[in-house]
């Protein structure tokens, strides 16, 4: 083993030792729905997200008790490119915010019902700017997934991804020209708004970036510590470790999508446990959405990140399973399940 | 005016009296909308939706405080000819089972913190079977319609309009045909899932009723008394009061549409204080959805009724004002709000 695999080792090995869907779980869940007064299927996607649950619980009768928001917030070099229509020192500003209750996530958390918590991942210092150089090390990569990993509290049974960072959608795309190729305009977006300069500006910074790695883009370790940022390890590490934990993950946007791409492109398998919360406005999001095998929930043409999506997809998620919980059976309520053609 | 006439021409002269959206709250809403902590637009459609309630609302501060799922059930004669997969017996055990609290609607409603009635429009006696004669004659078309109209219970700022009954998408495929033309097979779907030859009595019993009410379906009112129902016609009375009083409305699924398409016909306005909650499984749903120029919410492969999918739309609303109503400003937050470009 080179110096230079070692630090990722751990993280393959946790990879390859993910646990996988549980089918009895499945199974009981079937077996109750189908005793539900309402005629088979007739709740659609709410029955399979229902299925889904217990897959990857573990449990016949699956949870939503103490689902969980998290929000991952960095700060990145990249930004001193005008690659924002933001300046930096909105990630502290953001923080505060969130701090105080003020954020759209704080308010879609109280509606409905749902943990927060944010992880500061040093917004104060931020990373290398990918143009020149890595981005992270792989220590300090391999560091960060795992401080993410730390985010899973014990005892949540759903968790949310999202993030804040300024910039962040510039590394989202940089992340996504390395692992599928391609014109690096095709995955830029407008991000927060910025206007026809600063999408050609993220462009080049994409360009100039994979330039800069060339030859080191094999491994999505290494591109998620040379092109990604802290917020994209720490969220690559609560994915892996909600897996690991048995947490259903919903994930917000065009960001939080690349610390699971990266996941995906060293095993195929990495996000079964996962679910799209929604399709983001960033126009190559539907794309990587579509290679990742994941059918966003929503449609809503937002793109504010800090989990805003996923938050509003946990909360149709909590009513899918108030469904299959507390519903009574034809049996319970006396009611005709029998067809008639 | 004949004596045909008569019944209707309350009904006519409510439509126009209908009131337009407030401008004025608009303005109000997206003034506040500019100086909330995201970037401008970053919200999507969670933004467009709280217009939308102000413009409808006439408050340039909307309010969702006391939601209102009301469903609207009825018997339909038409069932004897084996066009649903449950007998009729199934729409007063379900009455019940709503009564109980264990219908889908129920947990939503809980999950949501949404208000809930039903309506039992007689689902002890089935309206005329449509294949043969009218469901109902033009007075009791117009007196159901009046009972709908008092279910928007005074206080109510947002109401979820579902329905539930045996045989009711064949009534409501039959609206469609008479309204819109075409083959009545394209109107006919699974339902609460027949089988083919379910779905070929399904179409035949359209093309029935077309040739039986053939030279009366001009008047779109006429095609609700002769073809609809009395949850239809309840449903068509309560989308109209909810206008006049200043009430937004979500429709649920395919058979709701019908009652609301029929008001479209009447006059292309008619609809515009009303959200299509969900894409239904029911195939031709997209269809009708872009004639009425409604883009559904959800698409979720529900099929159910009972008001579900708009229930699951109405907490998303709660969530989208949720944001507008209590985000922090840039001013309040200290954050910088000027795009660097």
């Amino acid at each position: 083993m080179t110096d230079s695999a070692a630090p990722f080792a751990d993280i393959r090995r946790l990879i390859a030792d993910m646990p996988g869907p549980d089918a009895d779980a499945v199974a009981m869940v079937r077996a109750r729905d189908a005793t539900l007064t309402k005629p088979p299927g007739a709740l659609g996607r709410l029955e399979t997200l229902v299925e889904w649950l217990a897959a990857w619980q573990g449990k016949g009768r699956p949870s939503l008790d103490r689902p969980l928001v998290c929000v991952f917030a960095g700060s990145h070099g990249v930004v001193a490119r005008s690659v924002s229509a933001f300046p930096a020192e909105v990630n502290r500003q953001m923080l505060d915010n969130f701090a105080a209750g003020g954020g759209a996530i704080n308010q879609l958390c109280a509606a409905y019902g749902l943990g927060f918590r944010v992880f500061d991942l040093a917004v104060d210092l931020p990373t290398g700017d990918i143009c020149e150089g890595p981005a992270l090390d792989e220590r300090g990569c391999v560091a960060t997934m795992a401080f993410g990993m730390e985010a899973v509290a014990a005892g949540t049974d759903g968790l949310a991804i999202g993030e804040m960072g300024i910039g962040n959608t510039t590394v989202a795309a940089a992340i996504y020209a390395a692992l599928y190729g391609g014109d690096p305009a095709h995955w830029v977006g407008r991000g927060t708004g910025v206007d026809e300069g600063g999408l050609a500006r993220k462009a080049e910074a994409v360009r100039l970036a994979l330039q800069t790695h060339a030859g080191h883009l094999d491994d999505p370790l290494q591109v998620l510590a040379r092109l990604g940022g802290r917020e994209i390890a720490a969220m690559a590490g609560a994915i892996l470790a909600a897996r690991l934990q048995r947490v259903p993950v919903v994930l917000d946007g065009y960001v939080a999508t690349a610390a699971a791409a990266v996941l995906h492109a060293l095993d195929s398998s990495a996000l079964d446990h996962c679910l799209a919360g929604h399709l983001s406005a960033e126009g190559a999001h539907a794309e990587v959405l579509e290679r990742l095998g994941l059918t966003p929930l929503l449609s809503l043409g937002m793109r504010l990140g800090e989990a805003s999506g996923a938050a509003l997809a946990m909360g149709l998620l909590k009513g899918a399973l108030a469904c299959h919980r507390d519903m009574a059976t034809f049996e319970q309520a006396g009611v005709s399940g029998k067809a008639a053609g």
